[in-house]
């Protein structure tokens, strides 16, 4: 296994998460940072951080390091200008929440760069460089994009990063995880955001008063600061809009039924089914590979299964 | 203050809590169970439980106990039928999570009693004896039923007993606490259903392999018996239905900013606010009052103010 040099790009929540552990795991890594303050503290904390990216892009190109580009959406088309000035046939991935925007932006800004994009699904409501650990994807998911065409060598790199940090990684196609992200990860952030606005609605404070654990729990992710959770669900507008459509249907019909004959069952029992369905696919079969036959279109299978890809054959 | 006898009608997650609760205060405790297999249970547990409700009433009314109803509310007009059968003028609370409806059974069915309404907001998803624990209650809000007309002799026992189990009171009218339990306790319970339903919506399982924290937290809640759910969200329709279209509207709202200019900012930066109150508000004021004074006017302010009763005043 090659232990491939890392060159992280931002170094927030999960970018600095993956310096520390992937520092720990062994791989030589550096990090780049916009703000003089954040590669301050993260040198202080005994880390390689500039606030140079062309330099960092320019040691990448030289060492064929893997580069990770762990900044929100929006910033996204101005590193990828850096990265095809400086490093442009670099192996390059990245740890944002969605993946056709992220490819169509690689495809525009840096076509040459050998790309195989990345989602470790893991996150917490807290951010920047301080709130980063190094366990932080210790048993998670960690989506590798498996388009037809891609470099399957720089796929290899990506998983191994991956399993570096202790996740498992989960093949899809990037527009299927788009879709799967907008049900389980953008809607939920929608719906607590709906809930904790319906429950301060009200001039008195007696629902907040009354406000218990299924208050408390489905509006947690109505916490995170608002710009990471516009970044990420504006980016995957039109998978968003079919969840949410979704999401409108169920509850205009609930409220048909309770409208007009009081009952809640088929939405209840829906649900019920639902997360006892989510409580199941808990334990994903761990599924190894052969690194010198990597196949996309099985690749893709394995993830639709809802397994993972945990490391290679002999 | 009287060391009042207290008889518990139903002896399932709450009715169950309570009487490990109240009998570690030092309160003499009995209970009564549909099921002769519970009651074995709770028996062999060290707990006085029998299956002869009219036993149980008969003892209460001998005693003056206060009887605390803690069954669903389907279940209460049997219940209560017994109660005006066999102790008609006893001291009569109950735990069920809406307080218009059994009040309205209570004037139908035993109109006799000395009813103050109270609603414990503690719970876990699970159910039955089993599942009872002596310290469920402690620090959590206790809803004491404060409409014009009632026994306010009847109303320090109950909150008394709320004390010695470790909540603090909140007194509201039953209105305002069904308009505002819809809000924050049956809208999360629906909004988790509908979240689950279209996590599980598609053909196969990449959305529930890629489900992460933000999910697992918005669905907890439709891990709960369905029936209780049910039991708790039809019997406060009316309330319900408003809080469902608040939820209907906001999200439209959404819908449309999405499909139309993409921005998710308005929903967003309000659930981020709403998210805020509800954090700034988990420190409630502590209220002392003047048991041979009490107002009930005043005590509902203390309520609409989300805060709270936790004791007399010398």
């Amino acid at each position: 296994m090659t232990e491939r040099a890392v060159c992280v790009i931002g170094t927030g929540l999960i970018g600095g998460s993956l310096m520390r552990t992937a520092g720990k795991a062994g791989r030589t890594v550096w990090g780049t940072s916009d703000s003089p303050d954040t590669a301050e503290e993260a040198r202080a904390d005994g880390f390689d951080v500039t606030t140079d990216t062309d330099a960092a892009l320019r040691r990448a190109a030289e060492d064929d390091a893997l580069v990770v580009l762990a900044v929100p959406l929006p910033a996204l088309p101005g590193v990828l200008r850096r990265v095809d000035a400086v490093a442009p046939t670099c192996r390059l991935t990245d740890t944002v929440s969605v993946k056709v925007a992220v490819a169509d932006h690689v495809a525009r800004y840096a076509p040459s760069a050998r790309f195989v994009g990345g989602h470790p699904m893991a996150g917490t409501a807290e951010s920047g460089w301080a709130a980063g650990q190094a366990g932080l994807f210790t048993g998670a998911a960690w989506v590798v994009a498996a388009d037809d065409g891609l470099d399957l060598d720089v796929w290899a790199d990506v998983a191994e990063l991956a399993w570096a940090c202790g996740a498992r990684v989960v093949p899809a196609a990037a527009d299927e995880h788009d879709l799967a992200v907008a049900r389980v990860s953008h809607l939920p952030h929608l719906l607590a955001a709906v809930l904790a606005a319906v429950g301060a609605a009200g001039e008195d404070d007696l629902p907040l008063a009354l406000a218990a654990s299924s208050f408390a729990d489905g509006t947690r992710v109505a916490g995170t600061r608002p710009e990471l959770v516009l970044a990420m669900c504006e980016g995957n507008r039109d998978a968003l809009l079919g969840a949410v459509d979704d999401a409108l249907g169920r509850l205009g019909a609930m409220r048909g039924a309770l409208a007009s004959t009081g009952g809640l069952a088929a939405t209840v029992n829906a649900g019920y089914a639902g997360r006892q369905r989510w409580a199941a696919a808990r334990d994903p079969e761990a599924v190894r590979v052969r690194r010198s036959r990597l196949a996309l279109p099985a690749l893709r299978e394995v993830g639709r299964r809802g397994d993972a890809v945990v490391g290679w054959t002999e």
